[in-house]
């Protein structure tokens, strides 16, 4: 075998004897699986499993606190749905079934003992991407040649989730460079989705996405600085945020990086609904992480900032580069239309909310990306003779902006960028301009389409232009692909190559059962307008989140 | 005449054309001076003009909101107490009589029109290092090359202060590259300081810091990326603060930089009380300046943020690199024997604050202020044949941890400096190991001695320490220099060479009458406990401040 054949073998043993663990094993699977394989659990697992991991996370934790459940018993029905999930998705990397299983013991013995809980996420069992740190694991961050890299700590925000109470049970499949918005590595090859495995679970932090799709997690943690929490979540119909830069614990991510970072990546959850979210932020938060992580800011969360009264929302229908296909602008529609209806308590007000730059932006922030001009990644891919996949190629080494900066080059590139900010906020002030209430939220979409077909994720515009101007954004699902009301339009005229691609790759049959997600985003820092807004937005669609 | 030589003319004569519009002109100043002119201004200008220039900024503004003083009378005293600092200490670029006294004018029609301020700085006249931009102005950044740089826009800063009512009246100086803590240029030569004009203003807002002294302006904007908000309002027995960075508005500054910015600065206040800064710093940020400059924190001014109860502060005797002179050290024992005295209300806890690493910090700090290794600036420099005044090789071309980085080393760089903050985070939560309780503010030093002999002012760490960890820091004044009590420490062995360089230099009377200042530094974002803990202190020594 070569280096590298050794080292992929390597990885998926390790991987491989994590999911022996799971005791009992998992019975056999239908075959032939139908796409959508959302209904297999039901045929796999218990019924108390099933019950266990289709309660809503929030609601869940209250039922441990009451003792309906241990945390050991909610522990393994979710190692056991997720060991499902990769037989299913391909999605996981590793079951941390022993170190899950301990700890909740610990919960339940600390339970037993006291009949108090050991905090707000007590026995809730959370999942992470693949290159957060975990204490006497390997953390490859998706290369071949790092495969044996193994740390000594936890990343500091599992330090952080578990001193709240959380459980940490399982990691989850990244792409190759962690750059792409769809899962494929050379170590595991391609997650898929489970409403449609044809389709991609989405991704930088796919694996999480495939993982919430098939409620094998209640509460995943990813990454985003380009779309790769918000991507994932809406690719299988649930709920993610990428929160502005600074306010959640980033330490103990291992990552290639590609010279000095210019923009700021951000840990935010992937989740099973909006509530857990805020539970996430507001409980990280009053840790106070910043004190033993100084680059964060000491902003505690701040519930329901919102007035009563107006709520001002942009509804960027387009970002005139590439054009939302049907499923996308009818989700638009529905909500809207909503909206228009009325939520008892806001006056809202929708404004159309007119995208000027996004392409330049798509240009700046893609320069930015890769500091060193890929070099680095390139180099250590090359290393073990890792071949570069396609969206790697296309997103770093045929990408016609990124180049290696200099020391003046890159400070010119971040002069641009803060150039472009402030314009942005401007514009942004300009919505406040007639009545002096400025939008307080923009929705929109979170891409041109839905869950992607292997290797068509090539316009992240739609989330990546909120991470160039470090603007919160959260995805929360609308409805799903329909094969009558989704058709493609007609007599369009694309208006550049991009929109051309995604306009003929277009038909709704290719979406059968694709989930449609929405964006809810916010200035910078308005991490919980974000969230109450997108509160607000839910109730007129008549749920309560 | 060189080229060089017409552009220091030009510079010159822009100056002295400003300071001919002084009306009624300043009559003739007594010959010879003595070396503390601190009490010339009484005997040039009028009564009441020396009344209202010595009145406490904050009583000053009540007085205008009063109808006691019109803001023209106001703005024509400092304008003339200016002016004749100018001719005392040679601190001025450019008196702003026009635009000041056209402001005031405004504000006294307003006030005459409606009885009302337009707002919480109606009529405080304030001050300006050169290169914040002023409309329609030069603006030098201290290069001959920049003598015809003209900007059409002000700077930020001055744009909120003047929407506040404060009036702009006058521009100072500041050194070459703006990096030095004295204050000495081949356009304007060298300022000094009103209490002993042998001595250095302090730098690099050296010229706010001359004109404080000597009563000339009652709030001064400055810069401070390793003290120079600090020193030379420190120098001038006065106070001083650098934010945290992100808080206070930053654009429209100008400078060479050079390369990609690796340590932030930040604009901090130069004021003759306390209660000024703060008052600055609150205003500011209800504006919300974030909204517009949006690299900004949106954190809106935090009143008195210290619970009642337990003070600890941190006494920093001594870096363990440069051990303070005497009157410094003197200066610790009165503050500290005062709080041990108690303040009402508060249990002040007094620890040794044992300073570890700070040699290695400040090779990081110098490193990380050129990140081209002087380059742009040299080349500016040259390109008019400016000459390299001695403080700029110092801390530039002969600095040996100073040097052009690449991509990669940049970001070695910025890994460096954030893992000594996280360093530096652990190390301060130490100190409430035993009592849950960490140091609420630092105590310390403004530098190893007082306002310095030309040339002299070479170790910034007491003040970039602080920098490098983005912490706030503020001075204030303790005392001044006494010959009978100050003198030097017999049979000293010096730690290394920069602690005998000013072992060896100092007595004290070559610092008759200098003002000996102290610091007050706080965590990242601490920005009003360290204004709190401040006022707490100087309550101690009885002042109410």
């Amino acid at each position: 075998m070569s280096k590298l054949e050794t080292l992929v073998a390597k990885a998926r043993a390790i991987r491989d004897d994590s999911l022996a663990k799971v005791d009992p094993p998992l019975g056999p699977l239908p075959d032939p699986l139908p796409l959508n394989v959302t209904g297999i659990p039901k045929l796999v697992l218990t019924e108390k499993e099933c019950e266990i991991t289709e309660t809503e996370p929030i609601a869940l934790l209250e039922k441990i606190a009451k003792g309906e459940y241990s945390a050991v018993e909610v522990a393994k029905a979710y190692l056991r749905r997720a060991a499902l999930a990769q037989k299913l998705l391909n999605c996981v990397t590793e079951l941390l079934w022993d170190r899950a299983v301990a700890r909740a013991t610990e919960l339940d013995e600390y339970y037993k003992k006291t009949g108090k809980t050991t905090g707000p996420f007590h026995g809730l069992p959370i999942s992470s991407k693949e290159h957060f740190s975990v204490k006497d694991r390997y953390v490859n961050a998706s290369f071949v040649a790092w495969v044996e890299n193994k740390v000594d700590q936890d990343a500091h925000v599992i330090e952080v989730m578990e001193s709240l109470g959380a459980v940490l049970f399982v990691r989850s499949t990244q792409p190759q460079t962690i750059m792409h918005v769809e899962t494929e590595t050379v170590i595991y090859g391609r997650s898929v989705n489970g409403y449609n495995t044809n389709l991609s679970c989405g991704g930088s932090t796919g694996g999480e996405g495939a993982l919430l799709g098939l409620n094998a997690t209640p509460l995943g943690m990813g990454t985003d600085i380009g779309g790769s929490a918000r991507w994932p979540a809406a690719s299988n119909g649930r709920y993610g945020m990428r929160p502005t830069a600074g306010r959640t614990p980033m330490r103990g991510l291992c990552g290639a990086g590609g010279g000095a970072p210019a923009i700021s990546g951000a840990i935010g959850p992937l989740a099973q609904s909006r509530k857990t979210m805020e539970y996430f932020f507001k409980y990280i938060l009053s840790t106070k992480p910043w004190l033993t992580e100084p680059t964060l800011i000491p902003m505690p969360w701040r519930e329901k900032p919102l007035v009563p009264g107006k709520l001002k929302i942009g509804v960027m229908w387009t970002d005139n580069v590439v054009k939302p296909l049907p499923p996308v602008a009818r989700a638009l529609k529905i909500v809207t239309e909503a909206l228009k209806k009325g939520v008892p308590g806001w006056e809202i007000e929708l404004i159309d909310w007119e995208a000027k730059g996004h392409d330049e932006a798509w240009k700046l922030t893609s320069e930015l990306y890769y500091t060193d001009g890929g070099e680095k990644v390139s180099k250590l891919l090359a290393s073990v003779g890792e071949e570069q996949l396609p969206l790697t190629k296309w997103i770093m080494s045929e990408n016609p902006y990124v180049k290696k900066q200099d020391i003046y080059s890159l400070a010119d590139l971040e002069m641009r960028r803060d150039a472009y900010r402030t314009q942005y906020a401007e514009f942004w002030n300009q919505s406040g301009k007639d009545d002096g209430h400025p939008a307080d939220v923009i929705l929109c979409p979170v891409a041109p389409g839905v869950a992607c077909l292997r290797g068509t994720a090539k316009y992240w515009s739609y989330t990546s232009h909120w991470n160039l101007l470090d603007y919160p954004g959260a995805v929360f699902p609308v409805t799903f692909v329909d094969q009558t009301l989704d058709v493609p339009e007609k007599d369009y005229t694309p208006l550049n190559e991009q929109d051309k691609f995604f306009y003929e790759l277009y038909s709704p049959e290719k979406y059968v059962d694709a989930p449609v997600n929405l964006q809810v985003v916010g200035r910078r820092f308005d991490d919980e307008v974000v969230l109450q807004a997108m509160q607000i937005i839910e109730s007129a669609l008549g749920r309560e989140s």
